[in-house]
């Protein structure tokens, strides 16, 4: 595990809904975080919880359920209050994209505790307070209406990309063509496109640089380069019949 | 409405379960994207949308649905296909992020849909095959199972960003101290200091440039420098007595 995203708690304030709690479980583990501070949830466990979870109940087994906020928080080195709206008495303002990757520069000093609050209304003032960063996630302003679960996905997802875990799979390299076969590529369709009178040799026009730009921005493979001689000799010989 | 938003489309490809929908459409408005395109959905219109939308039903009203993925994305510039798993033939695949501001790039062109596949296995190969670009969002290998209206929201939230929609409230500016109001704070503090021994003027050690960095740091306003103020006067009457 990512030693600065096991030091990440998120921490629910007062949720109302124990579907939300499954849900930030599983958008916890999708990328890779474990711990879950649950305060004054109005119900967990819950079977609505487990459901949302969708496989991970690990997540949800090993949450803390406290009474305050101050419980939740104690021992981190940075708490972090999630707000939506903005509030006149707020401190150092972040984006999502910032406030993560100061959350996870901070893990060096110890756990960063992420805090959300209520579905209907967020942190209160007070609450807000006990966070030595606000972070805020961009959204319509015509329709602010961020599932919280949803806002835990985007405040995870972008802890992952800080931590340096955005790395994604990528399709298998197969062997490139060498210089030399692509040479070979470019003489072979050079002469067949002749034979077939769609180049004319006095008035090539733009037609070959125009196929070596994009064999180039393709990045041939060798099977590709095969592939595609393949063609232009089955047009040798039906041009020899 | 920002016009490179207005032109995504997000396909939802058959769907399973309507909530997923809703919650789709609530995380499109969230991050103000408006054209859905259903392919094959199980079950719509469906109560269980309605519910999840949480007031994005006007994201849900404009839906279009459609029996191929080819009517969805037909007469788009672009499409970009979600996948979590790695695919043998894939060619252009980019993390989310990259992926976004390309799909924001081609929105010069036209529409650009973002296709996402079935909950239980995503999109087919054939499927994958009709976009451009394959998009993936970097998770937990140990558990990658993104709810798929979550998978939108990461997207979403992504292409808001690239759009140059990403900025957020900030706390309100209130009236910046001046430079003379801070060396008069400065020398107040270093008068008090001294005054009540905690400051000993030929030993004066690293404490009045703590403070300057301190108050530098915090950029002060005139009236948090009034209040300053305030309490230093204070401890004044009191030495006084």
């Amino acid at each position: 595990m990512n030693p600065a995203l096991a030091s990440i708690r998120i921490v629910l304030v007062a949720t109302s809904h124990a579907g939300n709690i499954g849900a930030t479980a599983r958008a916890m583990l999708t990328m890779g975080l474990g711990q879950l501070v649950l305060v004054r949830p109005r119900s967990f466990p819950d079977a609505e919880a487990d459901a949302r979870a969708s496989g991970a109940t690990a997540v949800l087994a090993a949450a803390r359920v406290v009474a305050t906020l101050d419980e939740a928080i104690a021992g981190s080195a940075l708490a972090v209050g999630l707000s939506a709206r903005p509030r006149e008495f707020a401190g150092r303002v972040l984006p999502i994209r910032e406030a993560a990757a100061a959350a996870i520069a901070h893990t060096a000093h110890g756990d960063v505790a992420l805090v959300f609050g209520t579905e209907m209304s967020g942190l209160s003032n007070d609450e807000l307070a006990r966070c030595g960063i606000v972070a805020t996630i961009p959204t319509n302003p015509g329709f602010a209406s961020l599932n919280l679960a949803a806002a835990v996905q985007v405040a995870a997802y972008e802890l992952r990309v800080a931590a340096g875990e955005g790395g994604v799979w990528s399709a298998p390299r197969f062997a490139p063509a060498t210089t030399d076969e692509i040479a070979a590529l470019d003489a072979h369709a050079r002469r067949t496109l002749t034979d077939m009178r769609f180049l004319h040799p006095r008035l090539p026009r733009r037609l070959m640089p125009r196929l070596q730009r994009l064999f180039g921005r393709a990045a041939l493979e060798r099977e590709e380069v095969n592939i595609l001689r393949g063609i232009l000799a089955r047009i040798d010989d039906i041009l020899r019949r």
